[in-house]
């Protein structure tokens, strides 16, 4: 086994030699541009991760990690154009620097791309690797639309709420360890536990995003501090204040979260104000200690050495102790 | 062997069972929609029609033929958001009956849906078919790149325009057939020259089809007559003009295509009249012949029985001969 940031570094070294320096420039371009914006590579990571926890070596694992890493670039560059976000990883997003036509066409090529990556497999891991893919593929543009559905949807639960997450973020992260689960020909039994490790790991971190949106550093966060709050984004924190709070709160709430606001900052302590009191809060970190919790459990029914699980739940500590 | 109004029946019949009746309905209703907007279905009913061509049972290529119609039909969805394009055989688009958003992931979706349906195929056939079909998918998107590119340039040839269409239209056909060729396990080199069979034809469809936007009857072409000429398309037959007029002419094509025309019928007869006189009309049918020529030359070499080989040139006879 290596360490995380060693895993990093392999997976850089062998993207930055993937380079498409092919024609037409205008649709290769922009995915060398999107690529090569960076970014914690935490997918890929993971699916090298998973192959040696599994005892392979992760040097095959890398063209899976290449198609999973760029799939999650082209869900960045198709969901920036619906969300009409100028930036992306601090510079411009594909479709703010070509244009609009180009970031769906780019996006499409390199959907297929992806799927290219697994033809480097025999038979049989290609067949389950794309199998796994597409089903994952699927699940992501089922929780985007949801994603969009929501924003006009006054009346959304908790449960839908956690499904949209599951599968915009969740199953992808989960799929990501299960390819390196199919590449070192790991059980089924062993597929299917590290498959519901990273679901409940990538729920947790999905939450634990919802949480640091409004209460994280503004100074290692990354994102602005409070942007869902300015954007209306009806996160688990919200859902929750809801949940828990009077008719005149959550009135007030609904209040808060049908208009933009020209004091962006009086709207954030405002709301984060209610979040605190309600309880909603404590109950989001509470959420994400569950799902971290449920990830460890999977662990201890897997099959492998010690030592694997001591690593795979260290990997799980230090993402949920993030202050980032 | 059956007759191709049979292949259409055994498609259309297979593709009413195939509708989506799934959530999130925004996403899955513009896929049902599309699809069941009707055409010729030549692409699937190449499929099935090369499949039985190798003596293999039509029914088992029907999961391939519906993959190569998702994607043929995910093509047109992004294509018409990319063009801005109102109607798509004579009903809303996607994006005008519900938003640009939507058909990006209503398009992404069905790019997956295709791949999807080769699962139904044995691990040898899956990966040939999904190798096979994202080869000529990212060959689509590169054809369309150039399209787009080629709207704004000045200097286009008449190899790179034949390039384009190759990509844009030809492969598709070409892919089409050939996976009947799979999937009734037929030798490569019999796979190889239907897939040439049918980029031949499919490059005299796509001619044929830029001739008869420009000289087709307007009771049967089914799309505005002149099309092409009203949106400054530089299609075969004006490119051929440009290469066969004196400097004179040349600059007045090149006038009438630099703007939209308040009157379309007179730019429209202006210009079928420089594609007449300067011979680029001719030289277009002359092309046309000449790809179908080189499509029914394959069939000689091809190692099936005489009857197979007379119908699929009856099958292209008929195809170029019509008159719509």
């Amino acid at each position: 086994m290596h360490a995380i940031h060693q895993y990093q570094e392999f997976f850089i070294s062998y993207l930055e030699n993937q380079k498409i320096n092919k024609e037409p420039k205008n649709l290769y371009e922009p995915i060398d541009y999107i690529l090569s914006l960076g970014g914690k590579r935490m997918r890929p990571v993971l699916t090298l991760m998973t192959t040696e926890v599994f005892n392979a070596d992760y040097k095959e694992a890398l063209p899976a990690a290449m198609a999973v890493e760029v799939f999650h670039n082209f869900s960045l560059v198709h969901d920036d154009i619906m969300d009409g976000a100028p930036l992306r990883r601090g510079s411009p997003t594909v479709h703010e620097k070509w244009n609009t036509n180009t970031g769906i066409l780019s996006g499409d090529a390199m959907l297929i791309l992806a799927y290219q990556y697994f033809e480097q497999y025999e038979p049989a891991v290609f067949r389950d690797l794309a199998k796994l893919f597409s089903k994952t593929a699927l699940e992501v543009c089922e929780g985007q639309q949801w994603d969009v559905d929501f924003e006009i949807r006054k009346d959304v639960t908790i449960p839908e709420y956690l499904k949209m997450i599951e599968y915009k973020t969740a199953v992808l992260v989960a799929a990501a360890m299960k390819m390196g689960a199919i590449i070192a020909n790991a059980s089924e039994e062993n597929a299917n536990l590290i498959y519901d490790f990273g679901l409940h790991l990538g729920l947790a971190f999905q939450l634990q995003d919802d949480y640091l949106d409004a209460f994280g550093d503004p100074e290692t966060f990354g994102k602005q501090v409070g942007g869902d709050i300015i954007e209306n984004k009806k996160t688990y924190l919200y859902l929750k204040a809801v949940e828990f709070s009077d008719s005149k709160q959550a009135q007030q709430l609904n209040d808060l979260f049908a208009v933009h606001s020209d004091d962006n900052d009086s709207k954030i302590n405002e709301v984060k104000t209610i979040f605190n009191q309600s309880g909603a809060s404590a109950a989001t970190q509470d959420a994400i200690k569950e799902y971290t919790f449920k990830a460890f459990e999977t662990l201890k029914k897997m099959d492998i050495e010690l030592s694997k699980k001591q690593m795979l739940r260290a990997f799980g500590e230090n993402l949920m102790g993030r202050k980032v």
